[in-house]
Formats: C-alpha cells, sequence, structure tokens
C-alpha cells in the first residue's frame, strides 16, 4: 500500500493468519449485539448497514487480495462485487450509497455465510502461499487489516445514529456511561522551527501519512486535555450558538439552517441537557470531553475562547515531542467498558487524551503532502481522491480498535459532519511568537 | 362508520370474533414469506414497511376499539401510539411517514408479540361484549377489518417495490406468473338518463360511497376488458411516450423529468421488454392486462387510441347494469396462485376484469358526494381529508382480499403514481349521445 | 376557436380592427406606469414579466394569425419564436418558463417596437382580407383578442407580486384603495334538477366551456356575496389555521411548510393586519371581500363556516337563473379607481359581486366536459391540456377586462395558488334536499 | 484596515478625493453600455444585478464612513442600508442574497442618484477633514476604493453571465476579442528553503494578506504562461472529462451531476467550440489561455498532464524571485481593447500572464495565515469569515482594474466555481526534490 509497508520484513504467514482472524472477529463481535432488522436500517446518507459494512470489508479482501491470486478464483456471489464495492470506480459500476438501506437481502444472516466463505478462502490462501508472493501480498493483506478496522469504528458511529432516530431510545450496549470529574485545563508549551511531518519507521501506515516530509512551524502552546461538556455549556450560555461574529460565514448558514444550538446528540429537556449515547440517553456529564461537534462549532467555540484550532502539523509534532504514543491508547471494547465517551483520559508527557477520547478538528484542510503520488490502480482510489472540502482530524476516540491510532493518523471529514466522535483540543500562538 | 352500517343487525359475538380471526391471520400469511430485513425496508415515501403495516392495523383495533372499552385499559406500549398512528392529527402527534424505514425496533418479531397481545384483549372484549356496546361497537370493529384488508393489498404493493429495487432481484412468492391468450376488445352499450351512484343496502361500505345520489349519465361504452400489455406495446412502438400532443401538461413534464417510457415495473433488455413481478422478473406477457401505470399514462393511451377513460358514475353504473358483482371475484391468495397480473378475467354480463386484475383508473377526481359528511372524531379523518389532489380508480386488483371489492368502492391515488397495481379500461361516447 | 365562432357572422374588417385596436391599446396603457426594470423582474416561477406579456401576446396574433395569411410572411426576429412561446409543444422548443426574468433583452422599449411592427402588419392583413378568408380568419384572432385579455389580468397579477417583494413598497397606481361598509350576508335559494351547463348562444367562448351539457342538480342555496376581511379574521381569531380538522391533507401539509397563518398579501405588525395591493399597503378592510387564498384555505374556511363551496355547475345556474350578467361588471380600469378589491359590489337578481370582485373557487376539478375535443393543431393545447391537478374558479375579478367576464367562463388554478385575485362565495345543501 | 496602512503616511485629502473621483467614475464607465434591463437581471445567486454592485459599493462609503464622520448623518434612504449590505452581520439583517434579481426599485436611474448624492457628500467630508480625523479615515476610504475594483471586476464576470442566458447571444462590447499564437510552454526553476510569504511593504494590502510570515519550500519548477485552449482540447480529446481517474471524488461527482464537458462559456455546434465572450460568440481560440475552469477542473488537467498546481506560497514566492510586479499590469479597461481574454501576455522574469490575463487556481486552501486576527467590528467580516470551503487564486484577470493587483493578493472561490474569470498554471517538484 504504501512505499514503506511495500515488502518490508515481519509478516509471516502464521502471524498473518492470527491477525487475520483477530480482525475478523472483532467485527462480529461488535455486531453481535444488533438484530437482523438493526443492521438493515441506513438513517442517512453518510451512514451505511451494519451488515454492509460486514460485507463490503469481505469483499475489500476478495477484491483486492483473492481476485488475483486465488487459484480459480470467483466471486461468491457476481452481484456483490456491485453491492458491496464502497467507491471504487476502477472496479466497475456501484449501487448508490444512499440506497443501501434499500437493500433487505442478502440478509444479515446471508452476509455471515458470505464472511466465512471469505475467510475460508483467505486462510486456505495464507497457507499455501509461497515466499515471494507473500512478500507481494503482505502489504494488501494488511491494508485489509487497517480498513476493517476504520470500518468496525464506523460501524460504531453509524449505528449510534441509527438507533439515535428511535423514539423507543434503545441501548446498544447496556454498560452505564463513564462519568469524569472535570479538573483544570493545562497548557503544553512547543517549540517552532523546521520540523518532520509524517509517518516514520516501519511500521504500517496510509498513503495519505506520506511523504514524511518538513514543515516550518512557528512557537505554539497545546491544551493538555480536549474541551469538556461543561465547558461548552458555558459556550451555549455566552450565546455561542447565537452569536454571528464566532462563525465562519458557512458554519453560521448552517446553524441557521440547521437549527444547531448544542451538539449533535444532546437534547433539552426541561432545561437540562440529555446525551444519547450508546448506552443510552443520560444527562450530560460536565467532566466528560465534548463531542459530536463539527468544524464550524469546533472553530467558533476556539474563536470564543480567544483560542485557537492546531494545525496538523502542530497536532503531529506536539504529541511526538511530549512522547504521547500510542502505546497507550485505551479506547477500545477490548479493554475499556467505556463506549463514549472516554474516561480514562491518559496522561502522557503532558498530554492527555491524544488518542482514545475523540477525534480532534485540527484548523488544516485535508490535502496531499508534498510530493504525494497515490498507488496504481483501484486501491489508489482509497484516500487521495477525497482531497478536497474536508479538514484533518487526529488522534482517535473511544471506538477506534486498539492499534489502529497512531501520531501520524490523517483522519478527514467534511466540516459540518456531526455523527463522527469529534472533539476539540484548543491551540494558541506561542509565548514568543 | 358510515350511516347504514352503524347499528345494522346482523353482527353476534361469535361471527364477529370468528372474522376477526380470519382477518388478522391472513395478514399474518402475507409476512410470513418476508425475513425480519425485509419487513425493515421502506424504499421510497410511499410505502411503508411489512412491520410498519403490521403493527398499524393492531394500533387501529387498540386505539378505536380497546381504549374506550376495554377495562382498566393501558397501551401495549406508549411510544408505540406514535409510532403506528398513520395519519391522524386528532390521536397526537405521528412519526414522520417517510421515516417508517429508520425504526429497527420494535422488530419483526416484537411486533408478532404486539399483535398477539392485541388479539388476546380483543378476544376477551367480545367475550364479554353486552349487546348494546355490541350494537355500538360493531361497526368500528367491521371497520379495523377492511382498514386491515386495505393494508394487506398495500402490504403486497410495498414489497412489490422494495424487492424491485435490488439488484438480487428476489421473488417474493416462487409460483410462476401466469399467462394469457390475447383476445378481441369487445363494447359494451349502456344507456344514460338519471343513475343512482354510491352503495346500496345493508352491507359494509366506507364512508365516501355514500350519500347514494342521482346523476345524469349520457349513454356510453365500456371496453368488456382492460388493455392488455400487447396493446400497450404498440403505444410505445408508435411513440406514445414521445409525442406531447397525446399527453396532460403535467403528465409531459413528469415523463420528461422522469424519463418515463414504459410501465413502472418494465425494463428493457436488449430490445426486449421483462417485467418485476411478486414472483420475479420475466418477459412481458401481451395476453395480461398491463399494469402499474399512472393516471398520466392511462389518459394518454386513451388519447391514442381515440377514446376517453370512464368516469367513476359510468363505472359503476355499468358493472350495476351488466350484473357484474364481486361474488366472482376470484385475485386474491386463497383462490388462485396468481398475485399479479390476474390471468382469470371473469366474464359477467359482458363485462371481463372487473375486480380482481388491476385497479381502473377513472376520470373522475376523487371528491366528496353531495351531501357528504365525515364522521365526528378522529375516525373521520380515514376518508374525507383526502379528497384533493387524486384521481378515483374502481373495481379491485388480484392484490385485493377476497371479500373486500364491491361496485361501489373508491379507490384513489395521486395522478401520477404507478406503484399501485393499477390498469386501464377504454370508454367512449355511445352511439346515441 | 370553438364550434360556435367558427365562420359565425357579425365580424367585419372595420370592426375587428377597431376591436384590435382597442384591445393592444389597454395592454400599453397597463403596461406604462412601469419602469423597464418593473417589466424585468419575475419575481417567482407562476410570474412573468411585465415585457413578455406584452411581446407573448404579439407573438400570439404573429404566429396564429400572420404566419399563414401575410403574403412573404418572415417572422420579426426568429428567436422571438423560441422565446415568446408559453407553452405550445406543436410550435417548436420554448425558452424555460422560470428563466422569463433572466432575459435582459429584447427591453422594454424593444418590445414596443415588435408590438407595432405586429400591429401594422395586422392592420394591412385587415384591410385587405377577402371575404372568404375574413370567415376563416375571425375566430382565431377574437381568440387572440381574448386571449390578449386574460394576459392583461395576468400582467395586473403579477406585477403586484413583483412589487410586493419589494422592501420599498412601491404602489403601481396612485389611487387610494377602495373601503367598503360590512354588510349583512344573505342566501339565495335555487332549485336544482336536470340543468343545462356550458356557453351559450352566438357569442365568444372557450372551447373549455363547450359542450353544453345537462347535469343534475340537487337543490342549494349560494351565498348572496362573498366571504369578507372582517369574517376572515374571525377564522383567524378561532384558530382556522391551527385545526387540523377543518383541513384536507395536502391543505394542511401546505399550510405547515410554508407558515401560512392568512391571506397571501396580509402582513401582520403589533397585532394589526396590513394588505399589500396594487395602491400600496393599507390595513386590512373589514368590508372588502377577502382575496389572495387558495383552494385549501377556501375549503377550510367553509368547512369552519359548516357550509360547503359551490360546485361550477351550481355557480352557472344560480347566476343564469338569478339573472346575473356580465353587463353589470364594472371591475375594469375604464370605469371604477378600484383595481383591488372591488368595492362597488353589484347586487343583481339577489347575487352580488359575481363579475367584478374576485375569481371564486369552486369544489369542481378543472375535467373536460362531456364531449369535449379540443381544435386540431398547436391551438388546441390551448386549454385542454391542463385538465388535471388544478380547480375551477368561476366569475371574473376587479382586473379582468370589460367584457371579458360571462357566466359560463371557466378560470384555474392549482388547489395552493394564491397570486391571483381569488376569493370566496359560500354554498349549501338546498332546505329540500 | 490592515495594521499596516492604518496611520500611515501618503494620504492628503487631494489625492484622496482625486483617487475617489477616480474609482468612483470608472465604475459609472463599466456600467454605461448596460440598459436598466440589463442591470436588473441575477441570472443565478452568485451573480448580482449591476445596478446592485452600483448601489452597494457606494452604501460602503455611506456605512463605513460617512455614518460615523459627517455632521449631522442621515442616511439617504432607511430601506437601502437594508437592500445594499452584502453580507454585514454587524450591520443589521440584510436582503436576501439570491433575490437581488427581484428588486426592479430603485431602477438603474436611481441608483444613480443615490451615487451622486453620496459622492457629494463625501467630497464635503474630504474637504473638510482635520489632519486626525483624516488619519484616522484614511485606511477605511482607501480600503473604500479596493472594495469598489473588487466588484468592478465582479460586475464585468457578473453581466457576462447575464448575457449568456440571453438566446439573442447580445456583446457588452463591439470591439472584436484578441487571438494569439500557440507558443512553446516552458518552466521556471526556483529553490525551495524557508520563504516570506504575505504582503511587505507600506502599500495597500487586504487583512488576509497578512501576517507576513515565513514558509518552508521544496525546490519548484513552475510554468511560464497559463495552459492554453489549445491544450485543453487535447485534455477534452483524450477523454478528460471522461476518466474518473483524474478527478477528485467530488471533482466526479460534480461533473457527473451537471454534465460538464468543457469550459463553462464553451458550446459545441456541429463539432466545433465556440466560447461565449463579453464581445459576443466565436470559435474557441486554441492559442489564449483557457478560462472559466472550476478548481476540480484544473486539478484534473494537472494529474492528466502530470504536473500540479503550484500551492499559493509557490506562486507568491516565484513571481518575488523573478522579479513578475504589478507594475506591468495591463489587463484593464483603460489600456487594452481586450475583455477576456488577455492577449497581451507579458513577459516578465521569465512568467508571463501573471497578473493580467486571468486568476490562477492554487492547491491551497484559503485559511487565515499564522497570527492573523480580523479588525473589531463590522468591517472584520471583509475577509476572515469567508476562510473554509474556498480554494485561493492568485494573480488578476483581464478584468481587474489597473492597479489592484499585487503578488501577495488573495483571491478565492469554491471548488465548483467557474463563473470568474479562473484558468490554471501548471506546477511541478523541482529537480532535486
Amino acid at each position: 500500500m504504501t512505499s514503506t509497508t511495500e515488502g518490508r520484513a515481519g509478516w509471516d504467514p502464521s502471524t498473518l493468519q492470527s491477525r487475520y482472524d483477530v480482525v475478523r472477529t472483532y467485527t462480529e463481535t461488535l455486531a453481535a449485539p444488533l438484530s437482523p432488522e438493526d443492521q438493515t436500517v441506513q438513517s442517512m446518507p453518510d451512514v451505511s448497514p451494519t451488515k454492509w459494512h460486514r460485507a463490503h470489508v469481505t469483499w475489500f479482501f476478495e477484491t483486492f487480495v483473492l481476485a488475483d491470486n486465488e487459484p480459480g478464483f470467483a466471486p461468491f456471489q457476481d452481484k456483490y462485487w456491485f453491492l458491496f464495492n464502497s467507491y471504487y470506480e476502477g472496479i466497475g459500476p456501484r449501487y448508490s450509497r444512499p440506497d443501501r438501506g434499500l437493500i433487505s437481502r442478502p440478509g444479515a444472516h446471508d452476509v455471515g455465510v458470505y464472511r466465512s466463505n471469505v475467510d475460508d478462502r483467505m486462510r486456505d490462501l495464507l497457507t499455501t502461499l509461497d515466499e515471494g508472493t507473500l512478500t507481494k501480498l503482505a502489504a494488501t493483506i494488511e491494508l485489509g487489516f487497517h480498513h476493517e478496522q476504520q470500518h468496525q469504528e464506523l460501524l460504531l458511529m453509524d449505528i449510534k445514529h441509527v438507533l439515535s432516530r428511535n423514539p423507543l431510545q434503545p441501548a446498544y450496549a447496556g454498560t452505564p456511561s463513564p462519568t469524569a470529574e472535570t479538573d483544570q485545563l493545562g497548557w503544553v508549551e512547543v517549540d517552532g522551527g523546521l520540523v518532520e511531518v509524517g509517518h516514520e519507521g516501519d511500521g504500517f501506515c496510509f498513503d495519505n501519512e506520506l511523504p514524511r516530509h518538513e514543515q516550518w512551524l512557528r512557537p505554539f502552546r497545546i491544551a493538555d486535555r480536549l474541551v469538556t461538556n461543561g465547558e461548552w455549556l458555558e459556550f451555549i450560555a455566552d450565546g455561542g450558538y447565537r452569536r454571528h461574529e464566532l462563525w465562519l460565514s458557512d458554519g453560521w448558514a448552517k446553524i441557521q439552517t440547521e437549527h444547531w444550538q448544542a451538539p449533535f446528540y444532546w437534547t433539552e429537556v426541561d432545561g437540562v441537557w440529555f446525551e444519547h449515547t450508546l448506552h443510552g440517553t443520560f444527562p450530560v456529564n460536565p467532566g466528560l470531553p465534548v463531542s459530536h461537534v463539527s468544524f464550524y462549532e469546533a472553530e467558533a467555540y476556539a474563536t470564543w475562547a480567544g483560542k485557537r484550532l492546531p494545525s496538523e502539523a502542530e497536532w503531529e509534532h506536539a504529541a511526538r515531542v511530549t512522547g504521547s504514543t500510542t502505546d497507550r491508547v485505551t479506547g477500545n471494547l477490548a479493554n475499556t467498558t467505556s463506549w463514549h465517551p472516554e474516561a480514562a483520559g491518559q496522561s502522557t508527557g503532558g498530554l492527555r487524551q491524544m488518542f482514545g477520547d475523540c477525534w480532534e478538528w485540527t484548523s488544516s484542510a485535508y490535502h496531499p503532502y508534498p510530493g504525494f503520488r497515490p498507488p496504481a490502480g483501484a486501491i489508489g482510489e482509497y484516500n487521495g481522491k477525497f482531497m478536497s472540502n474536508q479538514m484533518v482530524l487526529r488522534g482517535g476516540c473511544a471506538l477506534t480498535p486498539a492499534g489502529h491510532a497512531r501520531a501520524s493518523y490523517r483522519n478527514f471529514f467534511p466540516h459540518q459532519s456531526r455523527w463522527a466522535l469529534s472533539g476539540v483540543r484548543l491551540a494558541d500562538d506561542g509565548a514568543t511568537a
């Protein structure tokens, strides 16, 4: 997939197979609490049905690994190639995205059969791979793992929205939501100068994290934790959603049209704010990080606070120099009872909540790094073609699978997106700037 | 419900109960072949999910019968009153119609539980009813039967559309579609004069079929069968969809915008027309009645043929004087293998295919009969408030349950509707007109 | 144009020419107070710019009279045939209706040049017509007169809307608006039976007023004047726009979506209702007929009042039997200072305000009369193709040119239209019904 | 307006007044060929009517200069403050932008009266200013000059679109369009390193050009002229608009939806491409720069050519180091016969056509420079609030008034905009990159 992972060492068949099993099983674990009906619904065009996610990640292995390498390959179902292609124009025509919720068949069970079939074939392939082919294929298979992890996160964000549309207020999981005490926001000073940005080293990365390159930064400060619900309530109380001077013009138009008055999943009942979560609906907890806000809201909040958002280069550089690494990411299903938001903020090198709470809006448009070249073929459509009209988010969130986050990771959403688990970290110019 | 049924004799508890069981069971029979996922999808705003139909007809009995008559009544679920109210403003706020497909819960199984609960309570009520209450309630309960039958028909029309959107081309039922030989279209002459229109006698009718009243008709002719697929193919071949002079202005605009070139479920593959049916997709059979055409298409076809559509008064009068009664309706699940279209056209008094093939567009706008007054209360919203922007269809169709059709029955759809099982019968001015 | 006017006597060249001059001059008189900018604006798709009206009625004579009869005919400008064709598909492609306001050229002055050119050519033609051609052409020329009169009325309705969108509140004409005292509404009883409907006699009529035919009416009552603004204020005060049970379903949806709370041109300022008129903006006068209400509002008002709207047959029959003829129409520019609404209601045969105040909504859908056949050729598109999704209005209004109204005249607008000068006359079932 | 211009020397009353007269007169010169009807039309929401531009730039002086400084100030017309406010929320409510074409009054002549009135009052003010007030006001008055110049350019872009919608193909100006010979595209190599970006020196600049700051650039190459029509024809011929792999995802969706197949004003007639210009419609000239392409098209073209767009920092740095200054800008009404496209490309320091042909799309999103702070008050809405969802364009165009362009000037439009006079200059990574 990327120049660093192609042909790099470290993958042997048994490691690949065991990793394959872990990733694939985890998707089914996430889908397990959901009924066939839950897995069918598409509550808005951005959202995909659960069973579509389960099938699409399977299609990815079938298309990009099995098709060219399985002896006597034939697709499990011809029509699945059409139904479960997300956006790869190079593969052929696709089923219309906003219509994914119209497809009752294959049903949830049928998708399970499809998954098993591809799993069997993948395991067969992995056991029979010769060294040369392994070297050639490992990068694509690893991309498949990370692709599936992205969809694991999306599956949870999406079902959260699906369930939110239901007046019965169903919960995805019964565990009670975490709470947190409010504490003092601190600032970490970071020197500027000529810094390096982009993925470094042998590990996996997506193509959009490369090439690693130099960038000039002025000294800056960055908050040591995310903006909290309690702080957001002050913003609301101070007329944050009614004062045009705080907003970008597009954002102001949006909040007028959509009547936004609070984060996405908040509802006011008799003067008290409640928040829809994967556990059900609860009063807003002031100590937890605010979540499900758009870039426009993040930017307006920063203006109101007399601060600004960090650029993606500032964020990445700060993560590196403060030693905030992904090792300490805990915001996932395996090792926390929390879906969202993540209570157990990590304190690392001065910066907390860097990887396991909310994706953090930056002030940077999502554009290619200098010298970026997407790979040839359909796989080249993975990232590059989305580099317009979106903003970069950094870090990770409570729904991000373990091992999926890293300091150079570039997530991206349109300015108005709110259904993703997105939050806000403030920055400011450095003392000597 | 109507002045004729209120308080009329003929209903005793055991007949009511047995009729209740028959109607209610038939709904579940129709839903049986459908998976939970099938029952969840709403493929366009006009369509409702199967499980919504199943719940809504249940809600009707709970709301209009149990609520005021069951001792210690409490709703099965408070929120169901909100979710399964179709359009009764008098009952309170309703869940948005185009969003019915977003509701994954209650699931198909949960709806079954709801149905059983209401069935038990209805049976309890029916066994304990005293004579006076029975007299008071019978009309509403009977309305509940006919209401459920309407939804049985809709359930089939709707699932036909849901399945049509699926590239896998699933069938609702495996039985092969019927075919028919083309035969000669004949004409039946009918005298005009001062005729009576509207429901007559003791049997059930909807409020919109009353009052029976006089209307002046000129002599006319009416076709003894429906327009066939074969005739429609000639219309297409003669540029029917490309010649503006055949069309009403609104219809012409519609076919331009929507790119209509054939009936709703037709698709051309390599010069051959195929039709999506509840059995699957088959080549268009020339001898069967054309179906799934809009009023605009019906009217344009009639203009092309040098004829016109019958008015609803002409249709009803012709049905009466030729002795075309509903006894011979066969287009239902119990006694035909055909879903659609109905092969076994009845030849009765000269007019065939009057009740069991396709709903027949008339030239009459759906307006109240002279002297029409809807009943008081929420039940008064059943029909009257829809009397604008729609055209009347008469007869019945292959999906209409047995016992549900009659000569005075007024069905109605907007001019552009095509997902209903609608067809065309031609008329013309009489020889002496 | 119609079977009665084709070839009928009464037209000689000099009468035709003098009538031509009167009609054509009146259009320019109406446009005179309007600046080139006023004449350019299209304030919504239903509205046409003044200069477009002026050009289109000219195009009508050029297309349907000169083109086939002028020796050596050539169009004044080729492109005008495209720009000023309103809806005649038979003539060729047309310029998009909603884009009429994008056409700055030809300007208002250029349109005047076009008008003069066609006037000269028409006068030349009229002076050189032989008897046979005259007989052949007279009906089309007369249709051109009535066509231009229709557009004179539309020109005023349209410019009223254009000026209403301007915060400067400009007036079309400076004359003060009339006022009227409220008086008692009376009822006129009319016998039913088999009556004749449709145009009768030698005079001009549009094709949609024919054939004259029989219709059966039950005895009915009809109000002797229109509903007043004062009565409408009571309807508003009684929650008329907030009570769903008064409304057709489509109407209720419309007033929700559009936030209707009063007639089209009413605005509430500090608890007082003001009305935009062609004279400027004034407090609503309680004694004048309510105007600029949609069919939905008219129907809801009638329901609220415990009455109903008359059918078009009832209206026409009542006009005939009470002797309400068009001779007494005074609602035009020549003989009243009033544009709208018309103060001087006429008392004729018991029915007042029949022709010169507001077009009156009926309960009848706009459909062809039994036996209706539009003329051959493009001229056949004049009326027939609009016979769907519209309701009939009868009478005439304060903006209707003198000589243009008659008892059999069928005007028509969609249910939701409000920019036309439309009002409400109530009806009810007769005492003996 | 900006920190550098506030209080800076160089303005004395007579210079200000003479500059005022020059700028204000030029606007009227540009509007002179346009009829009142031309000046009224708004052909799409992005476009403003000519007379609106003329009034709005006048409103700017009245609002930001006269209101606080004229003794006994009263607005010329209260309602004009509402009608001619473009986007300043801080001033109060505004008239809806997409409805500017609905406002027939004030007419073109009335706007002239408004302009004269404000001109008189401005001249009075300028002659009576004391030294202190002059120092305080000069920056705002100068901003008014540049603001009016921006609208002079927009006025021409807008009227070009208005006239393009007219089937009569009217010309704004009669002068024939220039032509140019195709020549060889050359490349200029530019060193990277730590460079300064942003406005420098005493001259006027907009707030978005500041603060001047350091940025790290890699070595790059930049084309010495713009992409030509001839080269664009090759792109089309090679399937440029049909090959998904060349396009950003949003751009591909856009060209599907909008059916783009060529630049905005191009039309194909019998295999020959014609271009609408301010002079009329002519065959596309292969040697002239391509114009009226969106960012999506510019980016796709660069991909097709195996190159990329320059970043805004690269563009500005290249202009500086090659000595391409604005002194040589000739693309304006005063000193060229050309409206568009500009024939007389300047060859300066190796880079041609930098300022007087087409605005040049860059690869940079329009975001604030590090340390950017908008001024306080309504004037702070001038630029900052638009810094989302737009891309930066650099240079200037044939419609840019003399003296209005400079190397640090940041123009911006949304990715899909095409009605602006926008073109393409290619860049590439440097040899040593």
